[in-house]
């Protein structure tokens, strides 16, 4: 059976229930883990399923944040130093990294709360985690609030990649799947993927052809 | 062996290459169709990775869009009728749904090049793709400009839901896994999912729990 839910069905809804139903529809969301620290070195490590992609040159992610929620820190710390980094969660720390979302107080390390580890790097003041496979490092380049809903939209440039070479393919691709980072559905689920292919550049009059993930790519 | 590479090797890349890179950096990303028509009532249907939640009261959805490349007849039919739907790709239509990002003509529908079909709802001035399982549709609430690299956010408030009651848990959750929804890596990598679980709300002095997917919840 087909169920059609309206504006009006949604509105009516209790609060966390329409939270797990709007934020599964958006479909699978990237799962990372951003680190800061604050202008004493207190470190902060933050679950965010909002990391998205705005553009390639010059290399640049957005997130949104909701002040009034859990990452409230992760902004204050963005904000202060101007440096953030942001890990993949994979299958070895998802539980981890979900703990992060519980609220600690600003005095204490979720890195230390939930065993991972802090690793830091000449010339960056934000931690990584250890753990983590694919990370990278970002400076802040904008704060836009959207007035909308009360988030805001944090934009940073990529400054620093780190990445096991394995897993870079010769084409730039990042073998993502190999390196064990999972996506999120909804608020609270957590998954591993399988590969159906990779697809050839579209056009017109030719059907997309698959393209070979191992030999001569990557 | 870890590679780590500075923002001076990715400046220097070659552009394909870097975007590649960098489009693979964000982590898995929703892979949705956004279903739109022109005033004359031609349908246009294109593939975004970009779509991602922003806030479930009101519910809104956001998407980034670049004018300049394919989505461009998407963006101007939302400005013009203020009406879109987003259907989940699963894996019977990936491929069909990337060939949706070659370079047709606006007077050509992607519908038909591709033969996905169009699903009309009464008082919905945009088609839905009949092939999708979990799919919405949404009012146009603001187009913002990025000035910081000429990409656009769209904002939309979800208006109407369509999904098979059997996926709709009744904490609110759907299983999107369930309804085959696949994800995105990088520009081109298609990949279906395996559920490792879901968590109970984190709190500061207790291990979250691995929910019941089954049974009480779903």
């Amino acid at each position: 059976m087909i169920k059609h839910i309206t504006q009006d069905d949604i509105k009516a809804m209790e609060q966390r229930e329409r939270a797990r139903l709007i934020n599964s529809l958006s479909g699978f969301k990237s799962a990372n883990l951003i680190g800061t620290q604050n202008a004493s070195g207190i470190t902060n490590l933050a679950i965010v399923s909002s990391v998205f992609h705005l553009g390639a040159d010059p290399a640049l992610i957005g997130m949104i944040i909701r002040p009034d929620t859990v990452p409230r820190d992760t902004l204050s710390n963005i904000k202060a130093t101007g440096v953030y980094t942001i890990n993949h969660v994979n299958s070895l720390i998802w539980q981890q990294a979900h703990q992060t979302s519980a609220r600690y107080d600003e005095s204490e390390s979720e890195f230390e709360k939930v065993a991972l580890t802090e690793q830091f790097e000449k010339g960056i003041d934000a931690p990584f985690v250890g753990e983590s496979q694919a990370k990278f490092a970002l400076e802040l380049r904008e704060i836009k609030p959207l007035e909308i809903n009360g988030t805001v939209l944090v934009i940073g440039e990529i400054t620093h990649i780190i990445v096991p070479d394995i897993a870079l393919c010769k084409d730039g691709y990042i073998d993502i799947e190999a390196l064990d980072t999972v996506a999120i559905s909804g608020l609270d689920s957590y998954h591993t993927t399988e590969r159906l292919g990779r697809l050839s550049y579209a056009k017109p009059n030719t059907k997309p052809q698959l393209l070979n993930i191992e030999g001569d790519v990557c």
